[in-house]
C-alpha cells in the first residue's frame, strides 16, 4: 500500500504486478509476447542528443516526413547541432532546442541543409504504412490510431493521415509561413498534448527514451518559456544517428509492432483495467495515453 | 519570427498579439473582459505549498470533495504538512507528496483528521454547482465541461459528475481499497491527462500557481518514480489556507467565471484559431486543453 497509485504503461514493463488469469495485466501481456511482434528500430532513423544530463533518443519518422528527415541527415551529418543547446522549456507545452540565432546574420552556416522546405503536415497517400486504427472518440481527429509506429489521425472524407503532438513527439519549429522551417530548431511535447498544432507543423518523429530529461529541465522565465540568459541553456554535446556509432556504443532498442495481437490486447487492459485498485474501468483510451512500449532486445 | 510556434494560454495572458478585428485572440478577449467576469479565489478554499523554489497554489472543490477537504482543513492546522516532502516524480504522469511512512507505526499522528475517508469519486446531485459544458468529444466521458470552475465528466445515464485528471489537477492517493485515502498523501498530474484514474480517485482541486515547479522536479528512480534516497526529496516547508496568512502576505487571485460570454468565446478562440501561425483549424478542443485563465485582480 505504499505504492499509492498504479503504474503506467513504461513502469509496468518493469514490474508485473499479480492480476487473475481471466485479464491478464498489460506488463503480463507484454512479458508473454513473441519476439516477432517487435521491430528493431532503425539505427539510420534514430537519433542520438546527447546531454551532460543523459542520452536522449528519437525515432524519426521518414515516410512521413521525408524531405525533413533527409535534411536532419544532413545537418546530423555536418555536425550543425553540436554546441548547440535547448533554448526553451515552456511549462505543459513543448522544449525546444537548435540555433537561437537561425534568422540572424550570425546564424550557423546550413551547409547542405535546405533552410526552408515545403511543408511535410500531412500525408493522402498511406501505401505501405502499417496503419493500425483504435475505435476510440478524440476532440481534434474523425478517426486515432498508429501510423509505421507513431500516434496519427487521419480524416476519412479527405484520406489525409498525420502524426500527433502527443507527449514526447518530436516537430518541427517554424515562422508564419508553412514552409519556413528547416529543422534548425525542434521541439519536444513536454505536456498535455497541444493538438491544436496537428495538421500545422512538420511532425518527424517522437523521443523513446530520454523525455524525463527534457520534461525536467526547469522552465525558462522568458516570453514562450525561452530562456533568459543564454547561461540557462542546456548546452547539446552532439547529436549523432545511431547508426553513426560503432556497434558497441549503439543502443539497441525494440518497438512493440502496432499491428500486432499482442498490441490489441495491451490497449484493451489499458482501456478496461481490471484489477484490485480500480473500481471503475475507463471503457476508452485517448490516442495519446496508449504507450507505445519500448524495450531492450532479449 | 524568433518565435517558432505560438503562445498557450496563460502565455497569452502576457501578451495580446496582434490578430485582425474579426478573429480576436485569447488574450484580447480576456483583456476586454469585464471585472464581473472574474471570481476572486476563496481564501479559505486556497492552500500555499511552500518550497524552496517556490510557492505552489491549489484551488481546493469542497463541492466535490467535501469530506477530504475538511480532513484537508484539519491536517493543515495541524501543521501535518510541515517538513513533509514532495515524494515521488514520476515522468508523464504524478508528483506526489506527503508522509511516506503513513502506513507505518512511525507515521504522523493525523491529529484530528480521519485516517480513512468514504471516497468521493463521483457527484449524483449538482444542484448549486455552476455546470458549463462543452460539445466537444472526449475519449473517456459521454460530456465534458467545467464543474464549478474545474474540468468535470458527466454521465447523462446515470446522472453521475466527476472531477478530471486534467494536467495540474490534484487527487487524494490510497490504497486499494476506495476509502483507504485521507489526504496523508497527494498527488498532481505533471504529464498527459491520466484520465483512467477519473471516477477512481477522489479529485480535491487544481494548482493555480507553481505548477511549473512540481513538474521540473527531478524524476524519481525508484518504482513508479518514487525518489530512491530521503535525501533526493524536496521538503516541503509549510502549507497553509491563505485564510491563515496576514492578508499582506497573501496572493489575490481571480479565476474568469465558466459561465460567461468571455470563457465561451475564449474557448471558441482556441478551438479554431485564426492567425497567421495557423494553417488549419482544430475544429475541437480537449477539455484538458481549454485552459482556466487565472489572474492577480486588476
Amino acid at each position: 500500500m505504499l505504492r499509492k497509485i498504479v503504474p503506467i504503461v513504461l513502469a509496468a514493463l518493469i514490474a508485473a504486478p499479480a492480476a487473475t488469469a481471466q485479464a491478464p495485466s498489460a506488463a503480463q501481456i507484454l512479458a508473454a509476447s513473441p519476439k516477432s511482434d517487435w521491430r528493431e528500430l532503425n539505427p539510420m532513423n534514430t537519433l542520438y542528443m546527447d546531454l551532460d544530463r543523459g542520452r536522449v533518443i528519437i525515432e524519426l519518422a521518414p515516410s512521413f516526413a521525408p524531405r525533413h528527415v533527409d535534411n536532419l541527415r544532413r545537418l546530423v551529418s555536418d555536425r550543425y547541432f553540436d554546441g548547440l543547446a535547448i533554448l526553451r522549456s515552456q511549462d505543459n507545452y513543448v522544449v525546444q532546442w537548435g540555433d537561437p540565432n537561425d534568422e540572424e546574420p550570425t546564424a550557423r552556416p546550413l551547409g547542405g541543409a535546405a533552410s526552408k522546405l515545403a511543408p511535410e503536415f500531412t500525408r493522402r497517400d498511406i501505401t505501405g504504412v502499417v496503419w493500425t486504427p483504435i475505435p476510440d472518440r478524440d476532440a481534434y481527429a474523425r478517426q486515432v490510431g498508429f501510423a509505421d509506429g507513431f500516434p496519427a489521425g487521419r480524416d476519412p472524407d479527405s484520406g489525409e493521415t498525420w502524426l500527433l503532438h502527443c507527449y514526447g513527439m518530436v516537430a518541427v519549429a517554424r515562422g508564419n509561413p508553412a514552409d519556413s522551417g528547416s529543422g534548425s530548431q525542434l521541439y519536444a511535447i513536454n505536456g498535455h498534448a497541444p493538438r491544436h498544432l496537428d495538421r500545422n507543423m512538420t511532425v518527424v518523429g517522437r523521443v523513446v527514451a530520454g523525455m524525463d530529461i527534457l520534461a525536467s529541465l526547469p522552465r525558462g522565465t522568458g516570453n514562450l518559456g525561452f530562456y533568459s540568459l543564454p547561461e540557462q541553456r542546456t548546452p547539446i554535446n552532439r547529436v549523432r544517428f545511431a547508426a553513426e556509432l560503432p556497434e558497441n556504443q549503439r543502443i539497441p532498442m525494440e518497438a512493440l509492432r502496432t499491428n500486432t495481437d499482442t498490441f490489441a490486447r495491451v490497449t484493451e487492459a489499458r482501456r478496461n483495467r481490471k484489477d484490485d485498485f480500480f473500481h471503475v474501468s475507463a471503457g476508452g483510451i485517448d490516442v495519446c495515453n496508449v504507450g507505445l512500449p519500448i524495450r531492450e532486445p532479449r
